[in-house]
C-alpha cells in the first residue's frame, strides 16, 4: 500500500511537468537548505504560454504550462540551461467533456478544463538550490503548499530529464 | 457522401472553439460583405491564456486558446457580449502521447502538443461584422486561410452559442 502510495505520489509529482516548490530536503542529516517556498510567484496567470499538457489515468489532468519573461526567452532561444530567474508553471485542471461542446459537435468528443485541482512551479536560482539541479519546486493546491512527503518526490522525477534541464516540457510553437 | 463532408467540416469549424475568419459570406445572393481575412493578427503568440481544449475522434487536436487584452478583460470582468477589439485564438496542435514522459512515468498516459495544424481566430467587429453576429473568423494553416467551403461552416455553428457571444470557450481560473 505504501508503495502504491509513493508511487500515486510521483506520478501526481511529475503530472503537470513541473511540480512542488522548495522539496522538503531539510532532512536531519543534510544542512539546511530551503524547504517550502509557500508563496505563489505574482502574476504568473499573465505569463505567456509554453505548452499545453494532458495526463491521462488517475490525474485525469489538463495543463496550460506558462513561462515568465525569463522562461519565455530561454524557450525561444533554445537556451540551456535555463538562466537564474527563470520561472515555469503549470495550471492544472479535470480533463472534462464539454457537454455544451459535444451538443453543437452531435457527438461525444470534446474535452475542456474542469475545476482546478493544483498549480505548480519550478523556479530557477543556480546557487540556492545547487542540490536539487538548481531549481526549486512548488506545489499549490487551494492555495495551500504540499506537503513533505509530496515535495519529497519532485527533485528525483525531474532529475530523470537533466539533458533538459530537468523540465519535461517542450515549447510549443 | 457529401453529408459526411459538411459534417467534417462543420467538426474542424468548432474544433478550436473558434475559427475561420471573413465568413465567405460574399455569395451572388448577398451584399458584398466581407470575405476572407487573410492576415494573422500579430503578436497572437505572447496573448494570455483563455483556457485549453482537446477534441477527440478525427480532429484529435490539442489546443490552447488565448486572448488579446480586450479580450481577456472582458473574460476577467464576465462582460458578454464581447466589446469591438476583442480577438480569440485557438492555436490547434496534434493530441499526441510522450513516450519520453511516458518512460518516466513508468506507463503510458501523458500527452503533449504534437505538430501544429491550424490556428483559428475570432475578430470581434460589431458593425463590421453585423450579418455574422459581429464576428469575424479565420483559419490558418501553414500561414494560408482556409478555402470558402471550410469558412462557410463558422458562423452557422458558432451562432448555436448565442448565449454566450458565439463563443465557446469559458475562461480557465
Amino acid at each position: 500500500m505504501k508503495r502504491i502510495v509513493l508511487a500515486l505520489l510521483a506520478v501526481a509529482a511529475v503530472a503537470g511537468v513541473v511540480a512542488c516548490i522548495g522539496l522538503a530536503y531539510g532532512q536531519a542529516n543534510q544542512e539546511a537548505t530551503p524547504i517550502f517556498v509557500n508563496k505563489i510567484p505574482p502574476g504568473y496567470r499573465d505569463w505567456r504560454l509554453i505548452s499545453v499538457a494532458h495526463e491521462e489515468g488517475n490525474l485525469n489532468s489538463f495543463a496550460a504550462v506558462l513561462g515568465n519573461d525569463v522562461a519565455i526567452k530561454a524557450y525561444r532561444e533554445g537556451k540551456l540551461p535555463f538562466p537564474d530567474g527563470a520561472i515555469i508553471a503549470a495550471l492544472h485542471y479535470g480533463h472534462v467533456p464539454s457537454e455544451e461542446n459535444n451538443k453543437v459537435f452531435g457527438r461525444a468528443q470534446s474535452f475542456v478544463a474542469g475545476a482546478p485541482t493544483n498549480i505548480q512551479f519550478m523556479v530557477k536560482d543556480s546557487k540556492k538550490y545547487a542540490k536539487t539541479g538548481g531549481w526549486a519546486f512548488a506545489h499549490f493546491k487551494d492555495g495551500k503548499p504540499g506537503d513533505e512527503a509530496l515535495m519529497n518526490t519532485c527533485f528525483p522525477c525531474h532529475n530523470q530529464a537533466k539533458a533538459r534541464d530537468l523540465v519535461f516540457t517542450r515549447y510549443a510553437p
